[in-house]
């Protein structure tokens, strides 16, 4: 296929699935897409995908690779409490086979159509590294939940289990998948928890996804809100043979939990009181002087390695 | 700086300018940025800038390789006839000298100034190819103007002059830029023609803008709109000494004007009897199955080598 026989076959992959429902006036082909906004804000967020760093091809098929940009790229809107739109896909490219262009962009566009987010436009070029960015519009109701809401005696909660999609890309490193195909696929196909953040707005004063590992992003949540942490190592949420998997590959569960990225679960915060919404209870907001501490079940503080996510060791 | 020392650069430069008329809600830092919408459409597009491909740093300085991203990405609101509202800046790079990094910032940043658009979100990435994606957003009051709307018997026009990117950059690539400065900068300084695009709503019925050659682009017009073209190689607006110097470089004037790209003019049409607005006529819309036609001063057609401006020969 040439350039324009590659976007004759994104606009037919792309094309809108429930042209109804759809604010898109105008899609892929024309200088710019147009969009009708609604009567909330709109949210709008862009993530890169970059092979070597966000994904390597002996980790994940074409397909996977596309499917998780998207889910990447959306985990931001999530975060705000929004309801995905529309997305842009501008994707940079050497010589690309056929096959595997194909398989990306069915990965690319099945996402989209799985999170009801329609492609409307985007951009190819050229160049030596591949990469995906993906700009994602969403809708909010009212201003949105950002991360600079917590408050001091805030609780803290986490969405689903932490720290797998970290585990599975452990197992993927040792070259040892069937050791926990579930952890492997929770790197390997993660999930914006769209409906949790949507559910979010008017109960959470903060809110950020799992990207860089949970001490570092709750770090940045504490940042934004000038606020500290305290978090307990007993209450956080970790799949069936989580502990067991990581211990064998050397890693202590705890400190691997909170630091592995790209779970794409949620933290946030909820006022004293408040009801908890669709997470885990590990912890409370505390004075920012305290900084971020994480005590075991007796209350002592644990000294962990903090050092962020790094995706793949560059 | 580290990456979040970067962060921090970036949310000081891009730190909006005039926030009483501004739509933006909630600009860099959080998970996704808001905006608040008007009550036209929202036209929306992303470019990307590869290093390599698209500038070469032996051709441009960084501040200026920020800054023609960003006219890059604006020229396509401008095809539409949209007035600028917001962009996100996504950076994918290798290690980057704290020097060039400011250099580059600043230089999309005074572009966003300068076009009254600000920065409000975007992501950093580690790559080892540098490349700049602008996802740019603009308000449109009616649905804009599109590729897709010419028809036989409508008047063609241009904006500006053709050419002078291209005929700048052969200069530069003959290393003889003194020969012609003022190329030189139309190439390395590109301007997005927004108040001319502005002016097209109501007026034109089709338009978009000269990035990979007039007649490459007037052909996706074309083709957008089931129509043919013809035009007058003699009515082509070409700057002074243009096709001087481009004799003197071994090109023809008419080819090199019509097939250069970069420019960032706008090619329009005008239904027969419509004001002509702000460009110059140079052929007029025909029947689809005749293709696209320049003829010369004496109606004989040309034969031209149409293929693409294909940016630096990689």
């Amino acid at each position: 296929m040439d350039e324009f026989e590659r976007i004759a076959y994104l606009r037919s992959c792309f094309a809108p699935r429930d042209a109804s429902a759809s604010p898109v006036v105008l899609g892929i082909g024309d200088d710019a897409a147009v969009l009708s906004p609604g009567t909330g804000n709109l949210a709008i967020s862009v993530d890169a995908a970059v092979q070597g760093v966000h994904f390597r091809l002996d980790y994940a098929d074409w397909s996977t690779v596309g499917a998780r940009a998207f889910s990447a790229a959306l985990s931001d809107l999530a975060a705000m409490g929004a309801q995905p739109k529309a997305a842009l896909m501008a994707l940079i490219a050497p010589e690309l086979k056929d096959e595997a262009f194909r398989l990306l962009i069915d990965g690319y566009a099945a996402a989209s159509v799985r999170y009801r987010c329609p492609v409307i436009g985007g951009n190819l070029s050229r160049g030596s590294e591949l990469s995906i960015t993906t700009t994602v519009f969403g809708e909010l109701h009212g201003a949105g939940v950002t991360r600079a809401g917590a408050r001091v005696g805030d609780s803290i909660y986490v969405t689903g289990t932490l720290g797998d999609a970290a585990l599975g890309l452990l197992l993927l490193d040792a070259r040892r998948p069937e050791l926990g195909r579930a952890f492997v696929e929770r790197w390997q196909k993660p999930e914006a928890r769209i409906a949790e953040g949507a559910s979010l707005t008017g109960l959470a004063s903060a809110a950020i996804d799992v990207s860089d590992g949970a001490l570092q992003d709750l770090g940045h949540l504490c940042a934004a809100s000038g606020v500290g942490a305290e978090l307990r190592a007993a209450a956080l949420p970790l799949s069936p043979n989580f502990a067991e998997l990581a211990r064998r590959l050397g890693r202590e569960p705890v400190e691997l939990a909170l630091t592995g990225g790209e779970d794409y679960e949620l933290i946030y915060t909820v006022p004293a009181g408040g009801a908890g919404g669709p997470g885990t209870c590990i912890g409370r907001i505390v004075e920012e002087t305290a900084g971020i501490t994480v005590r075991d079940a007796n209350g002592r503080p644990l000294a962990l390695q903090t050092r962020g996510y790094r995706h793949f060791q560059g």
